[in-house]
């Protein structure tokens, strides 16, 4: 057992620490004040490779682990928490197009998606199918080398603003076995986006419903075989749970760190804060559940990239664990600040308002207990 | 020992509801994405005698108890919050302009704040002393049959559009006793207003800093006597805690039916959610901590209305729990709406912006254990 | 609304703490230890009055309300809470023979339970039916002017020490309205008890299966109409909630009452315990959830005395926050006093012991979920 | 990073799992219930080298590392936590005495540590001094070639029934600077035993107090130099701080196994417990919570291992996190088991009274905070 960061991860670190400092926290209120969706910057992050961390080298990628991406995610959140959530999306994007799709599709999105010049949706979740992917009820109707796609998704980040979507449609019957994936240039016509949503937070992101009227792909488009959309999506869940539990702990520690200084630098009673036993325990509760939360990721990534059969009980544990402890170690970090928590010239309310929603993505924390129990409790498994 | 509304209580609750149904509640949500203070509304609320609940009839008011008093505003707070919330501060500012202002203060300005014509701010927070009251340094020197004042308050709710402030300001020497408090029209030269705060909720109401530089203020426009002030604070506080967590426990029975109905008209993996038993299991426990938290709320209103000795610490009780509560009602609500919850089309996440402040105004939650176990660990102290 | 006690309440409360104070606190731990069943002193508590406490007084009872009860044995379980509980339960079968027993039956028994010379069983729980009463398969076949039992009871307090059975069985079909209550002679022939079970706590009262084996009962001591059982058994766990809570409130409050002492007392680092702000962190949230917790007991009780159609939600609130409550604060008291609170000396772990089957007896904290859900979840319900 | 076993540890860990299996569980209800310190059982296990996991191989130990012996510790204390705590402290003792001993005192005890054949207590806490280690009064006064040793400990595990005392006492002035460590025989001359503590768990270890009354202590037996005893304590108290987590990870695990089966095989409304959904969420929890608090240990081990400068943090966290957490799992799967779980006849109850003191022990949970967060608020400290 090794707990440490490889050299090569330090270094990652190191990278993702500077590009949150120098290019994402600067404007990250801004971005949230305007609901800016800031493309330049994701571009910059494509220039160093973020855009598609754990796509093979040999397509361009930089051919990291999740375990890796994690860390990368994590440092990232610490400057924004919402532009770090999107890409994260995209790089699911870009994997699942380098991993799934054909060359000729590659060739088309590959290199831009890399790059991060065209950005990339994930078209899973639809009005009457939250958490519920199997009941997806998008069809995609084969018609001689073409697909109909008919039906709609909602909350689907960046639609509007982005040049790819994967989409997950039902090309045959009912469950999952029935569903598959397509990449779709996103201004194909017939794709119809809802005004954007006005939400709590994840502000620099912009989040539509996309609609598919009599919307024609071309059949190579369709990223796997015929009926193993359900396979890819899972897969995807399962490292997209990682991903958002990172941005999870990244915010947190982000939000420790503010608070340690706060009540360093502030005095009431005649005292700093710092020097107030209750508030010191605060701050020790926090640090704890955030290295326990960290640490569930990490296995978690390290058991994904494994294939180990429990992977996706892991990354269900960990983003259930550190989704809910992230978000109470913001809530605990806004609580120290007082009346100055509260304000958006402080950023901790939007660490409050963009780590809220991560409870809810990628499969409630209430799906997350459903997987984890049904693992425990199948007959005959042994201990997790 | 009897725990029912009276006949009364239950015609003033009614009333409440319906204000509430008509007059906020379908207004909210714009009010909170404009940022808009609704003055109009106020006034409404004044010809019902809602500006005046506790005020003494003899001088214009309703005359009713605090317990009645908290049974109003968590009606109120069903369809507004943070429009109640303000409601509340004018209260306590028509309160103590009657019960501690000289005739010739009330005859200027009496009529006005029991109709809601006018609006009141109330001016007790520094940017130094966010708990602190008795450390204050905004001065008042008297200066032949004028005081002169000078100083900063901040986080002040309605600052900028209210007509009459109350300002707790030092007369006298360090520490509680040296604070007088004072009636001042709100326009008075030398007052000058901050820009609006960027708040994570509470937008209903303007909240800004109020800089006092050489304001001139009659002295018969002090509230008490010289060194009264602070000993008026607290009884404001006391009143005040109680009215900020009936706030708390309105808006979290409104999320819980809010959250129930959406149980019973969502589905999902072929169910009604409310079939779900562990959302039927989060669904009781937010009842049940909603129901305690009234009646602590209850019980430190009674006790504050019959000059308990430990009415204090029954209303530090009752902030601290009702608005821990009623915030982890208004998240779990948000939480069982999933992706709904998160965005504003639904009043959801509104309920926990809103109620988020609860916990750090009128003295944060750590500020209520520090009172409570002071009392509990006093020498020689009964049981509570 | 009142939230005081009355006069009388106040002088049943003083005669509680008397004897709380002076018969059962000086014997408990011994009680603890050697398992022993203080039949004396039950005698004595019904010399008092306190062993039908609200039986009608025409039946010889105090002829209090469920409120009232609560008031008691709160004071009560704070000298000891096993002998406390079982009063409760013996105080819920004078209730029943008293309220639903022919005259004859009275006659037979009412002076011997009031007085406390006879004690008194109640027979509900099955192996096989724990929280599921509805299910219970113990068997009273009708036989001329007789019925013949058969089955086997679990968890029976008192039982191979008390006098008189309450027993719940079937006399007709399947389901609630198949069941029927009888009083019994606890030594009739075929009444089998089982060994003592060794239990973590409520050693003060044996706990043994009861098993029947053709045991005749005269008819004339079904308590009730045939059918009419469960209904009785319902109402009874009603005020069996109440008492249980109750007793987890009482037994809190002298947690915390000794807790409090501790701190004032020891010292550490150099400064009174009672000087560590994390502690008194402790202490206030601990005196605070007490407060909330025997404020929601006396709603529940005085609903259910009140016949409110919704008693039995608020039965069930007041249960699972109560008992929940006072284990926590029991809990915390244990820690406080470190190393101390773990050894029998002190009554620490032994508060822990005995309030940790509150949480599960008269219907899991589960089942009062499962009631509060189906109440706030039921169509075109109310607010509660 | 990497976070698999490696064949060496599950080699060992399933050593642990057979001596867990054959020869804890199926003795520990018996030597709770008879407060039986099993010596034979710890003989047997000190030849499989399981009293010298970490004391060198040189020494004769197993010479593996803390974040080995968490691994064996962890599955050891799913037989019985109790007799496991009380051979992490014997491995504690066999380690000061290796690694600070002199070469005359481990040939005088080293065998007969590292086998079993004499068993070792450690004395550190003091009547007035319990999380105040710097504070002891214990002295030991240099007189020629002796010591002569005066004051009393007490919670002493295994005191009265072991051969082998390890005591810190203060060689010098006041504070951590002047105390040192010894070893003693455990019948010297002037060592009086108290009755043996009674209490709520820990019942196969006997725990005494121990008074020195002019104990003489040839100088050859000092552990280290003379003011080297409170370093080489700290050092204990990291690892019996891991060690102590591990046997409430171990525990908690065994609980939620037993939860499990339960779940499975118990029915009730007619369906499997294991079929309701708001048990397989609690389910769900306790296994996060468990896999997190293993994770947290175990990080903490391999800091204490690597000699990381922040490695007494790291303990304090998984210690306090840990025990917990554990004690968390462990008492909601007594719940689950309804009745049953209160009763000795199943282990549950056991489980929850043996880990409850493990919140208390080698620094209460209270003292890790204030570790955590004095590391944390350090000015200039980097991320944990």
């Amino acid at each position: 057992m090794d707990f440490e960061l490889s050299d090569e991860q330090r270094a990652f670190a190191a990278l993702a620490d500077d590009f949150a400092r120098n290019e994402l926290e600067p404007h990250a209120a801004d971005w949230d004040r305007d609901h800016y969706f800031p493309v330049e910057t994701l571009h910059k992050a494509g220039g160093l490779g973020l855009c598609a961390i754990y796509t093979p080298e040999s397509a361009g990628g930089l051919g990291l682990s999740r375990l890796d991406a994690s860390i990368i995610f994590e440092r990232l959140a610490m400057g924004c928490t919402s532009t770090t959530a999107f890409l994260t999306i995209h790089n699911m994007v870009t994997w699942m197009v380098a991993s799934a799709g054909s060359a000729e599709t590659w060739a088309r999105w590959g290199e831009g998606l890399v790059s991060g010049r065209l950005l990339g949706s994930y078209c899973l979740t639809e009005p009457n199918a939250g958490s519920d992917a199997a009941a997806l009820r998008t069809s995609a109707r084969r018609d001689g080398d073409q697909y109909e796609l008919n039906g709609s998704k909602m909350f689907i980040s960046g639609a509007g603003s982005t040049q790819v979507l994967v989409v997950m449609a039902r090309t045959g019957g009912e469950g999952a076995g029935g569903i598959s994936a397509f990449a779709l240039d996103a201004d194909s016509p017939g794709i119809v986006y809802g005004r954007p949503e006005d939400k709590m937070g994840w502000n620099s992101q912009p989040t539509r419903t996309v609609t598919f009227e009599r919307v024609r792909v071309p059949a190579g488009q369709r990223l796997g075989a015929e009926g193993e959309g359900f396979k890819l999506a899972m897969k995807g869940l399962d490292g997209g749970r990682i991903n958002i539990a990172s941005c999870s702990v990244g915010t947190a520690q982000q939000a420790l760190n503010k608070a340690r200084q706060y009540l360093q630098e502030r005095s009431q009673f005649g005292c700093k804060l710092a020097e107030f036993q209750a508030l010191q325990f605060s701050i020790a509760d926090m640090a704890t559940e955030l290295v326990a939360a960290r640490q569930l990721v990490r296995l978690a990534a390290s058991r994904l990239d494994a294939g180990h059969p429990d992977a996706t009980t892991y990354c269900a544990m960990a983003k259930r664990f550190a989704t809910d402890a992230g978000f109470k170690v913001c809530d605990q970090a806004l609580q120290l600040y007082g009346g100055y928590g509260y304000i958006r010239e402080y950023p901790l309310e939007r660490y409050l308002r963009d780590t809220r929603v991560h409870r809810i993505l990628e499969g409630t924390n209430e799906i997350m207990r459903l997987l984890i129990a049904r693992r425990v409790l199948a007959e005959g498994s042994g201990e997790l």
